[in-house]
């Protein structure tokens, strides 16, 4: 399966936004001093570390947005793997305008690929299985649209885009309607019929209660590796089965060899390191 | 010196739009579904790990502009120290409207104090020596000036804040300009009485150079310990000085100690994890 | 199961921006010129035509936009049925403010209203087989939000929110795809564990090879009454079943006595007419 | 006279709000996941029922925002009228693009057109009279200058965009205001040289009493076409007559045989059929 | 006639963007690093030159909207004339808050005043003639619907509020469309019945030829108080006549005596000097 | 040093926003009925009294942003001197579209442009010194970035763009925080490392308190020539000088004989004339 691109009208809103907030009331004062307007120049997008890269789209607005005579020849595509040293993509143009939307640029093409870096981690880890990492709404406000792409580039998949695509039921609204039958009853008869329901459970005995309802899939909270196995054997393909909690590269493979269907974790998303990523002057002037 | 408040006005559009883009189009279906509209809750933000908190306002504004109804009673401020279980802040109102803005106000409390905790543990680290920590424009696109707040919740000292408020003399603009000499007398030439500028350099050479044309502050860009207090020695007092490069809690004692005034670092903005901040149920129904 | 409100939130923006299309560039030049500042008012929302009520909450936010001296008293809340005369709330407020809101206010609530009504007259006649009324995406464009929860309102089912809620193979898509078989491997290949696969069938030999690939649910286009019958035995409970296609209160009868799930119409949202509500004068001066 | 058409800057804000509302956070799930990229199609805009075109320029902005590779060659005219079958564009792009604009381009296309087909069956029914078809502020909130844009291409005239552009003189104003006389000269005294002001009577003794106040429009409000016919003699074409209340292509042939100037229906804006017009797949692959 | 207020939802997003300009991205770092925060404060806003107020409700939403805790005490309401010395408003609470906002709400105050003192000087040196003073198009960007009110708290009446509330028939179109004649009647067959059609005209021959063709209002371009006698004369009363070019205290007398209704200056928006108003420290600390 | 032009995207969301004020609900009305779409233009737009030219940019985009047929080529770079009569720049195109931007187009042209005059002509009366003229936050709201850019194009300064740029001690700062000691202490300790601090002074003896605590400038407020001078001497190069008060052509070279840095002036942005810039019409039809 190839990764499927956001359509423009998505990411310019957001890379406008960054540009303005980055441009000030001023502009870039230190490249307007200091280079004529016409001086051309050539950089390069250059991977100082290996992981996946994200977010090429957005930095390619950034630099129109500045100015559309700047181009940008992108050498690999979102969700290529590199190494060090490694020129993700060459841009040419007037030297201001790629160096005023250089920051941002870099700034959503680190963030984004420090993501799928981090997704990429997870996944490999856990090839051998059948279980796909997923994301959570864990997502830093304002981008959660672009990081979940990111997620899908690192090859995972991904959960709920925002409280109204699906029903999650979780420990606090177990507590507050009364139990899981009220929950998972009232939950049905409020949806449409696209709308999937997965509840939260932290025992086997909930398990067993929510199982009894009907739910289309079960998040597994912070539960050790014996027991998700048994947690799997209970559901029995009923269900889609996801695991939660201290999901990393290191724990990742025995939760994942449980049989669950999924695997989550948040800091994917919200704690993801920045991949490093330079931008190299090749020519100018 | 105490930390200032942001005006809510500079908050209230950035967890606004955070609330929509959580609730897209159809709102909170699981609250919605399973919990009556008049229940009543109260719940505890808790700290799980220990860390700098940052982000409160954010947090109290993502409730009030669900439910008006809802209060948040805050038992801490911003920049103070938690250790896990520490209590934050207690919230009471509407079950559905609190579990409605609890993710977007956790994504911005995690978040910011995730920020301010790097900080936080960098300023512990040199707090013997009379250097400061600050940060990049390396900041996530659209959330700039509330991460630059976050550092200063965690003691650390805001370097610029866009392309616009100082200049910033970087090696890409030295190579196009034709040089320190040329770039900073362009620079000079064009600002604002109120503008500062600031040089990046490499070497010791460069310094000198450097420092012939007489700038506000100097970039002292990946040098050793050792180097840098040969720079310092040489900048005499005569500019403000800063190192950055590879500075995390084990590298910046030594940094610190070489007499700079200041070191930076862009992880602290783009890389920090989130704090592990959580919503637990106190009581409801 | 009682109508869950929409968060103001979601609701504010929308009303906020017809207030100003309205108003324009001078203000309500007739209640500024002809009515003196200080006068009171008190008016009636009064049904004009039998139906159901929907969109209250922007009536109320429109007057209290204008001018927060305005309060408004709700007696029938967004579901009830109306008769011509019933007095749906009642305005008290300076008079100024409530002439300038009136026709934004009734012509949200008429608008919603006219969708409610359309859709419980769908719902009222098929009451007495086990099929909902549900509607599409064809919305009035910036009202998806608002016409769904009219949909809801009227005792209907809401459908995909947008084109990223749900997967629905329509038949342009199984024609570029080249076959039910290569579009149902893609979607289930693409999507994350929370996403529902739709398809659209006009045959029952479309239906056989459709089921083959297990898809949540079969969009049933155009079909007789007779043919739907058929479709149901085929579907045999292993997807939900979707009729689509001509319906109105005379045919619906019949297509939901056919044994489908849901029924879905494009007019509900789309050519529904308004609900004639009025705005009486009870008291001023 | 010909049609003018709208300014595309009026026009783009309002497509692009449409097309986020649809593709919501993840785009187009379907087409995504379905089509591979470059796969091209072309297709036709095609009417499936009688009627008169408006808002081609809303489609062709969609198209070209999803994709700027899509090209819309256009057959018809906003204005035209059309017979089932008859094609109103050719649309040739990427298959995905095409696909994922369709609906909200259908959505303004069908809207629009309906107003405009509703317009002009009333237009239609008087021509063998001086009387024009005007519509009313009761339009769908957000919409208002593509509604009354609707209304010209079929064949109506605008009443008032807005509060601000002229005074309209109601029932609730006069009796607010205290009578006729004392809100007309508060209104003449208040306004702008290139403001007019209509009066809504309901009687001919209030007809009477509006005239010698010299009013530049007079609003006959619910009156019969033999009431209709005194009141224009009255008149004496000292005002600019317009008839309204229960309009429809029934009603309108005798009301505007009265003799009125105008007659105005709320309804073709705010409960129009939309006009039925398919996207038709011609090739692809 | 007293003067009507602007809906502060028209009032509010303008006086927000103007704070959130001035804010930047690190608020008032003056006033947050010297003034501590519980810090009270009383100021007055005070007149230091003769003119007349306009704005007092966008001075009051500034403060309102950097801290809803500061109140605004109004002793002249717009509209009002003041001599130096006299106190407009009073101001008390939290200092920080209210240097915050004070040029912002300065700037609103004194740009509105300067435009309402200057329509006030020409309205005072044609009060003995019939003639009113209006304004034109030529207004700041963003601002004209502030502008224009300033006009009317001036004492002035209103022009067009933009390019479609009124037909203005000036010289360029006349050359294109090819002669008066044919601009009126193609004017005359486009608009609604709510519309005024004013011609431009620079000669009594234009303007003899412009009258047979029924306008509402004529604008006389550039004439001298004695040919604009000849051209009262020969309008007769059947059109409005405005008179512009030129217009300023000491022309105005002479071009209002020659008996036209209108004289209209476009420098009394563009070009109308700030009114000095000062913000006076009463008591603090 | 040469004028550096903002990058476009700081300039089209406000010239966007400015026609789209113009346009209202209906466009414009006049050139849709009055010109045939068709119908070929060029026209120039010409200096009608001398001065300096700036925001040249800003019509452009007009232009474009109405319709993309139109040409401008530039004549005249920002900053340029021009006499009566002399050609700015030609434009061609649509005559409707020319016609329909027009006044936006000049709107901003004429402004920037007057602010530009204001800003020479006090730069020309103190070329003899050393001093600069600059602007101070007084600027019209919403516009400061285009305002602070035109005083650059007509040879002057910037000061702040904003509160959160430098620190500006003023005198109520002083009253409140307790002292110019108290008040340089705290905003030293608040501050990043490229933050300059200004303080402003009435008297020599705050002056020399002032100096004791270093700051980087001193705005020295409403002192004569002569006791500028001694300020200038007691200062003796410690800090940039800036005198403000009563700036006008008259007035200013005695002020920047005294020997300052930097006279300010708010008039210069809020009370400038527009300069007056026609369009001429050259041919068309």
């Amino acid at each position: 399966m190839t990764l499927s691109k956001l359509p423009e009208i998505m990411i310019e809103p957001c890379v406008r936004a960054a540009l303005l907030e980055d441009l000030g009331r001023a502009g870039d004062i230190t490249s307007d001093a200091v280079i004529a307007p016409e001086t051309p120049a050539t950089v390069a997008l250059v991977a100082r570390e290996p992981g996946v890269i994200a977010g090429l789209d957005f930095a390619r607005v950034a630099f129109r947005l500045i100015d559309p005579g700047i181009t940008m020849r992108i050498q690999l595509e979102d969700g290529a793997a590199v190494t060090p040293g490694d020129i993700i993509a060459e841009i040419t143009g007037p030297a201001r305008g790629i160096l005023t939307a250089e920051r941002v640029a870099l700034n959503f093409l680190g963030h984004l690929s420090g993501i799928a870096t981090a997704t990429a981690g997870i996944a490999a880890s856990i090839r051998h299985t059948g279980a796909k990492i997923t994301c959570t709404r864990k997502t830093t406000p304002g981008l959660r649209f672009a990081e979940k792409y990111a997620v899908r580039a690192g090859g995972g998949a991904n959960h709920r885009f925002g409280l109204d695509d699906a029903i999650l039921i979780k420990d606090n609204h177990i507590a507050i309607a009364g139990g899981i039958a009220a929950a998972m009853s009232r939950a049905r008869a409020a949806i449409g019929h696209l709308v999937k329901i997965e509840v939260e459970v932290d025992t086997l005995a909930q398990l067993e209660e929510a199982l009894s309802h009907g739910p289309d899939a079960i998040l597994l909270d912070n539960m050790t590796p014996e027991t998700l196995r048994q947690a799997v054997h209970l559901i029995a393909g009923r269900a889609i089965s996801e695991a939660s909690g201290r999901i990393n590269a290191q724990t990742a493979p025995a939760i994942a060899e449980s049989g669950v269907d999924l695997i989550s974790a948040g800091w994917i998303t919200h704690s993801a390191r920045v991949l490093d990523i330079g931008m190299d002057f090749i020519s100018g002037r």
